[in-house]
């Protein structure tokens, strides 16, 4: 159980962590005014800010770029990607260089570290084909292009992933996509040009070889983005989370990833992965939000005394720092185990972390709201952001409750004689 | 200790529990999707639709009107407003009346009894000479203007009342007011007209007579409104939150409401009721909520049951009904000891249930959005809008902390032998 | 919704609070030392305590006596011992009794309003023919004797009570009676002489007219107390929980009470009074937990100030008053329908307040004992033993799950369209 | 951060885990039992079962034996008692070992790493003279002697160690005590031969070189074992919490370890890795707990289902399996800070495990015990006893709330500039 993060994990994080603040840190505020201030003047929102591509060249100059791509892919993009040449990052050494982008909602994007990218890159890495790689993978890897994942479904319970009734029929050297999706991040972004499509393809197949994903080029005729949604009054700008709409829309049957009916295995090895990243960036936000927390009642007066020092409020403070210790620890735990005995030795880890990591994050955040008064829930903070974004994945991926229900399920199955079913 | 509501309270209740299910609910959404819609067209979005003038005059048709006004009240306006040319309702009878107001954001507005008009209506009624009644109050109550609370600011912690620093200095027969002030509920609305601005009057007096309220005109010669806050991301048009300046505003030294120093006085009798009346609503909401929550997830299936039956939801919906049940009880509680021993006597009773309620509104809703998936927190159902206004209320008219503060003072006082301090 | 105790009542309650704090308290740790010694010298702990009997008639002498006793019985019983001549108290009007007698565990019994006698008198009084009630509810009320219920099997989950396993075997004029029941409570008690014994009578009925309630002489041949029981280590002497079994024991058939397979028709209406009784004292036993945490941590000096002046010390004890004020005001309300609509209209609020009474005594009784250091932990202040009896009723008359999934149900059942089923 | 337990350390956990459950713990209802048995009977329950002895002889034959001896010691004992002839066994090292006998209150005993005779052992090892460790430090090691540590006193709030008012009064070569204490652990055992007791000295000093750690032989004249305390009803037979009078005891000045105004350097070195012991077995405690609750809800069957499959029991098994997860890599971080920076530099990591980890046990083993229905609050099964034991490590070595004071200060010292006082 060695959490050790290699020297060169280490150096990623800290200049990572260096990047965020001096670079990233004070421009979220500027960034931030302008899409209130677009939309207080009727602009259009959904446009890339000067800053973004200015702080991507300056991180990829650094050699912070693709970070996330991890090791033991083969071929060509996996080794040209490589930060010195060679492998990825392990879990666990990602795991500090993560937090350290987590942070800012924003920071991600400058690293090309972001969701849903790094899913649809890593999707696109393990099973596209090679003219995949080529048409999407490579402009995806280069941050010349972005990408959504378009799986959940406004008319059906999505926590069961079987649900999902978007249908993709074959017919003859094409494949015909219908449905309709929501929370496809990415979507607003006007750089995003390809989409992954989940839908069923083998209606009589068993539950889980029915779907497929497939690859459909955005400006694809019948796809419609019919609104950005938003979480919490949160639109996420610039990346945002669309409702998108494809109706007949037809593309060359080699776009099915893989081939039919393995949608389920490509989005476990995509879905695991990518919100143990979620976690790791959880603990980087939970530590921005005690930092402010912190500073903020330290530095007001209330009834004689700083405001930190009234009430439980110590107390709290303790409480977060220890939340944020197990959580971090827990996290590294889990990622370690997916490096060490892979993504099905370690479903019960992983579940672990999904269920307790935002809820973590949520307290903390709460916390510093309430210490920021009525400033904590406006826009002048991050907080009500950073709130957002973790509530929002207590359902992202699964609802918490899938992911206890998991737990319980390797729980019991460790006493077979006595325990079982369900 | 009796909570039942009289005969008039329960014909009230009832017919603004129909008027709300049948008028308000479905216009809610018609309104909120203009909203939605002007602010992604760049339309003004602090306007007021048609809805709203269509539904008050309706409500006032039916006699549900200015609901809020207490009995007790001696004067043209307490008489005159009367819903049968008599006296208002007593606490415990306006509760299920405001419970059955606060299933919708938009519901109070359309009875003439949403904050912050109702406090200042009922400052005007109590303290306002004869020339502020005519002048504000009649307007106020007809429902032709609307008015802003101008207290917290943004660079002190407001939570301690004394901190603050706006100034309000006597020059001749004029007073100049400085300062800045934010989270001025009903600033955003077209139709506010007049604010009641809360200042330092006599700095050398003793804490809690250093303060004054200002009647100001909003159009007065120094005012801006700097610009409008959201909550959560919620701007609650179009009543809104403002941001507002004031910098050399004069005024008539009679515009002191009941002369100068009286500011705190006047406060613990505005805001007392006022946040009762907001514990009585958040009741409505979390009702609301709950009843989203059982209809939604006994409709939605998932891995072959309803979502309502998997793992824990059942339990946690009665764990909502129940506490629901406990704080409705708790806020009938309050109202009744200010019905009987008045706000001086109720303290202790209002600390706990401001303490207390909004806590437990959030719980609620958190389950319902919880049950709801990603849709819960979006646009589409009224529920993230209802925990950015139920997380507001943990902090407005003073955060928990200072409640529990109170409760604990008043705990350890019956204990004066051996306790005291702090 | 009126709450307010009658004169009587009120009369009642000061009354009994006032023996209980001149005479049961002080008495409480004279009686608990004779049983500590008693257990250290290895003398029999299972004897009464001649403070008992002195207290029981001075209680007696002021009229304190079976006050549980409800209105609406007939015949001689119940009028015989009406305080007054006459009718019994409403629940409301019980509240303040009970909660009066809840600050010890010792109190009850002052009164004979302890269970489980109390439970059994009733069943006595509503179903037992008039030669029972001659031969056992007569000493029963009198206080000469003691009973015991023996319901609980410790071979089954009894929290499903149609899974008691005891039989009750009609054979010609008699009933052969056997099984293991435990946590029969009263049967330590010197004076028990009787058992309401429950079992299987009617195999092949349908599952709620299976069973049978049995009269059973505690000297019967074929009884044997294996053990008394301890919970948390209390003994709970004098009246204790014992383990008993039942082997070949034969009575005559006319001691099946109402006659065969009416068990649950009884149960109902003795269990729920009976644990809205226990939910009436626990506010009583938190109220007691509340006043010494408060005096203890007043005296006590740490760090340079009052333990309760330190951390979040005084945001507990306003916590703590905050849940006993609502779980008051909650019991209340369940009293209050029991006494309007009776024991079928009111049993969701009755689950209610069994599911969530006990869990907040065990706070405020928790945080009482945080606050004494180990003391608190110790035979030397009665919190160790209100955590233990606070905690055994959240099993005691079923699990909290079982009135949680009650809740639920009735809940859901007001969606009929939409929710139903398990 | 390498938490990966060496060859050595693994192996002695799986033998002491193999031990614990092959031998002790189907001895410890045997003994648990006698101890009933002689409380019933009325015979000394301080006496120690034979099989003690017989599985501390197994034990030791197995080298499983003063397994807590930390490594880097120099001296004759510390060299000796290696169980290699070499170093003890890092923090980390001894995590997992003491996890396996945190199982059974019973086990450590066995093993001879019982509290408090460890930290006594560490104190003598560390300051010990070489006649103190002659005569004390050498039949402790060996077992044939049992020790107790007098600090805490009834009359005052010892969660301030300063406060502490026993006194050591140096007159000529001897000193003289006095002063009562209690909960001091081990005194009942027959074998208990010593005590360390801690008291003023140096009255004149400051606070922290005021109070002295003194050797006091049990039998010495004026000491007196008052009485033995039970938590929660338990006797923690045969170790036991003794209330100790000291009434003008003189022993030799040279008894005064290390030198008169001591006590709080020693303290600290003895009771940091002490609680650490504590944490690191209460998660082998909540372990069997989340076993016990597991087999036994999977085993019984209530309303047609296992009791396992009802309602939330499932998440709260899963919460339960995360909670543990946490609370064990919380603890292995202690541990390894610890071993890499010392008892100074892990300052924060140790109070975080301490405030945090009797809290997670107490959670498991409530809902152990809820799932066991009555049965889990008696002496049938080792749950009522583990509550207990867990929830007195929220007080022992000092509140939780002292330990989150602790963190807050290390937590906000972070931020010298603008966070510091009190």
């Amino acid at each position: 159980m060695d959490f050790t993060p290699s020297p060169r994990s280490q150096d990623l994080a800290d200049r990572v962590r260096a990047f965020v603040r001096d670079r990233v840190e004070p421009a979220e505020p500027v960034m931030r005014a302008e899409v209130v201030r677009r939309r207080a003047a009727g602009e259009d929102p959904w446009v890339v800010h000067p800053l973004v591509g200015e702080l991507k060249s300056a991180a990829r100059a650094e050699g912070l770029w693709n970070l996330f791509l991890p090791a033991g892919h083969e071929g060509p993009y996996a080794v040209q990607f490589g930060t010195d040449g060679g492998a990825g990052l392990s879990n666990v050494d990602y795991a500090p260089v993560a937090e350290a982008m987590g942070r800012s909602y924003l920071a991600p994007l400058m690293f090309n570290c972001n969701t849903p990218d790094t899913g649809n890159m890593e999707v696109l890495l393990r099973y596209g084909s090679a003219d995949q790689q080529k048409q999407w993978l490579e402009p995806l890897l280069d941050g010349r292009i972005r990408s959504a994942f378009l799986m959940t479904e406004p008319a059906v319970a999505s926590s069961d992933a079987t649900n999902m009734a978007a249908t993709a029929t074959v017919d003859g050297d094409t494949v015909v996509l219908d449905g309709r999706k929501w929370w496809s991040s990415g979507a607003g972004h006007p750089d995003c040009k390809v989409f992954i499509f989940m839908a069923v393809s083998n209606p009589d197949a068993d539950r889980h070889h029915r779907h497929s994903m497939v690859v459909v080029p955005r400006d694809s005729k019948g796809v419609t983005i019919e609104r950005m949604l938003s979480a919490f009054g949160q639109f996420d700008e610039p990346l945002g989370h669309g409702q998108v709409h494809l109706e007949g829309v037809r593309v060359p049957v080699q776009n099915i990833i893989a081939g039919p009916g393995r949608a389920f295995e490509i989005a476990q090895g995509r879905l695991g992965p990518g919100r143990v990243h979620h976690c790791m960036r959880l603990i980087g936000l939970a530590e921005m939000a005690l930092e402010l927390a912190i500073t903020r009642s330290s530095a007001r007066q209330a009834f004689g005394s700083r405001v930190i020092d009234l009430g439980g409020n110590r107390e709290r403070i303790a409480r977060a720092r220890i939340a944020i210790s197990q959580a971090r620890l827990h996290v590294l735990h889990a990622a370690w185990k997916l490096d060490t005995v892979g993504a099905r030795g370690a479903l019960c880890e992983v579940a672990e972390i999904k269920a307790a990591t935002p809820a973590m994050a949520l307290e903390v955040i709460d916390l510093a709201i309430q210490l920021h008064g009525g400033g904590g829930m406006s826009e002048d903070h991050p907080l009500a952001a950073a709130y957002a974004g973790a509530r929002s994945l207590r359902l992202a991926d699964g609802p918490d409750e899938v992911h206890l229900a998991t737990v319980a399920k390797l729980e019991l199955a460790k006493y077979a004689a006595t325990a079982g079913g369900r």
